[in-house]
């Protein structure tokens, strides 16, 4: 019931390079807030000034005395591609036994000395941005088991974190409930999922429907969204995702301080009334029973003050749960959940 | 201006194989329609019994008397895969001095064979199916020219033959018009073009953007629609076609017949007026302009005066231009938007 179209071996190992600023190692800072027990070590080439705070561990140690399945690439340079300095102490962790997981734009597989080493050891490189999974059109039937995707009016607004503290918070208060990855960062931190926007494009809604496979009645899969309806490159992912996700909730990740559409030029964001609307009338397709279950909100920027009477206006005006996931959790959002159904 | 993303070597000999019936001939029987200038010959194997009424040539005499420059496979076996005894009649094309085109599902150039006689000999196969170009994520920046795209509420609904129909029309008012294909068919027809469905979800709308780039003020994109808002499986695929095509005039491509989307269970279509209006609130992400420009129907199975009817009280009902591409020809679309803008 709960197969996943990728399983890591846990427990891991952070390579985080000779990386320079904290801002390039932001996969392994994502994996070690939300799994740090899954984190054993981190493992840091000469010169690397990223600390995670984990014990500095090299290949051997971490698989011999911590049992360590995996080491997962935890940075990105810019472009990311694969420095030459780095294909000699990765072909060392295959060597002491781990496999290696990545979500560089470049392939690890592609590098012939990493691949042949990895073969000639039995060991797995995962490049989890492609998927390896065969996969299939889409086909709208519905699953058992209940879904909740995150979604916004554009891309980089916190859709994976909301989902992630979503599924925490269900956990914590032992709901059955999984988050659903569909980006290689989510991918990382789950151990598994589809990057949705490296399929193709056929496959958009296929892919989807595989990320949250039917399930017990009373699970919940948490679906960390992708793209936006509104952004001129990326919609036709985000709406695949909504369509072959099934959503019985949706719940909108905004940022007050954003006007337009990032990384592009001359795209205005809509209003919240009508990124609700447009969801739901495209989520009513495969599941006409959609609803939104409420609003994440980065408030990072604001006094208490002024977030709490934030929040407590979007609250008012949309008659919905306004949560930021930092500032406040996700109670209110999941306590609607629990109540409404 | 008119930098086409695949550029086919013309004239065509057409490659019917072996087929049995008609039905899977429908690649061929479309280009010798849309470009009977472009088709100068036929090429049959033994037991054949399709017949596009085209002088059969062998590819020897297509090559020396017509100066053909590709062999078109025409033909689609159920299943899409090459037959053994396709293999040697292709390699003879290849020697004798022309590229071969394709739009099968299994690609030509994964058949070694083929593959490395056509290097050898400094010959292109071309699986038009994926394209070869270097694909951009779309930026959404407006381009000169103005675009028309068919869109329906289904799949499989006559977009190609509505947009072949249109751009026909236009030309043969001396208006600068191209066709732009978005399917293999299409592609095979127009000698260029990008098969959608087929690139990496992140850039369906990058893709569309360089399948109608930048042209003359007054010049006309007819852009063959992909997929449908309301497809539970392509909806994605439409969508980024939908903002990358950035369109001036929608044509709503419609049979009276469908009530339900084709190949799948349970999804019924939505009404005109929502096909309508969740395809314009799309499409003005990035052209605010957009608007619907007429519908095109299929009245094959209506009597004269019944099609006359209906295609009246159609019209009537939307205000709207109706035309049938095989019955009454497009003149009312084209004459409307000449007249509009």
């Amino acid at each position: 019931m709960t197969q996943k179209p990728l399983d890591l071996k846990t427990p891991y190992l952070l390579f985080l390079g000779d990386a320079q600023e904290d801002g390039l190692a932001k996969t392994a800072f994502g994996i070690h807030e939300w799994c740090p027990e899954k984190c054993k070590g981190q493992m840091r080439l000469d010169g690397c000034k990223v600390d995670l705070g984990l014990e500095d561990l090299n290949p051997v140690e971490a698989k011999t005395v911590h049992n360590v399945g995996t080491l997962v690439i935890g940075v990105a340079n810019l472009g990311g591609y694969v420095p030459d300095n780095w294909v000699a102490p990765l072909c060392g962790a295959l060597r002491a036994g781990l496999d290696i997981a990545a979500g560089l734009h470049t392939r690890l597989n592609d590098i012939e000395f990493l691949r042949e080493t990895a073969k000639q050891l039995g060991r797995t490189i995962y490049d989890v941005r492609q998927t390896t999974q065969e996969l299939k059109v889409g086909n709208g039937q519905k699953r058992s088991g209940k879904r909740l995707l995150t979604v916004a009016a554009d891309c980089a607004i916190g859709k994976k974190y909301a989902a992630l503290a979503i599924a925490k918070e269900m956990q914590s208060r032992g709901m059955a409930a999984d988050f659903r990855a569909t980006g290689q960062t989510g991918i990382l931190i789950a151990g598994g999922g589809i990057g949705i926007d490296a399929v193709v494009a056929d496959f958009i809604s296929g892919a989807a429907e595989m990320v949250s496979p039917e399930n017990a009645k009373d699970h919940w899969d948490i679906i960390e969204g992708q793209g936006a309806l509104f952004h001129p490159a990326y919609a036709g992912v985000a709406l695949g995702l909504l369509h072959g996700s099934q959503p019985d909730a949706l719940v909108i990740c905004h940022d007050p301080d954003r006007s337009h559409t990032a990384f592009m030029e001359g795209f205005a964001l809509p209003d919240m009334e009508t990124v609700i609307r447009r969801n739901i009338e495209a989520a009513q397709l495969t599941n006409p029973h959609v609803k939104v279950a409420g609003i994440s909100v980065n408030t990072s920027r604001m006094t208490d003050d002024d977030a709490k009477f934030y929040m407590a206006d979007l609250s008012q005006q949309t008659k919905l749960p306004v949560c930021d996931p930092v500032r406040t959790g996700m109670n209110n959002i999941v306590d609607y959940l629990v109540h409404d159904r």
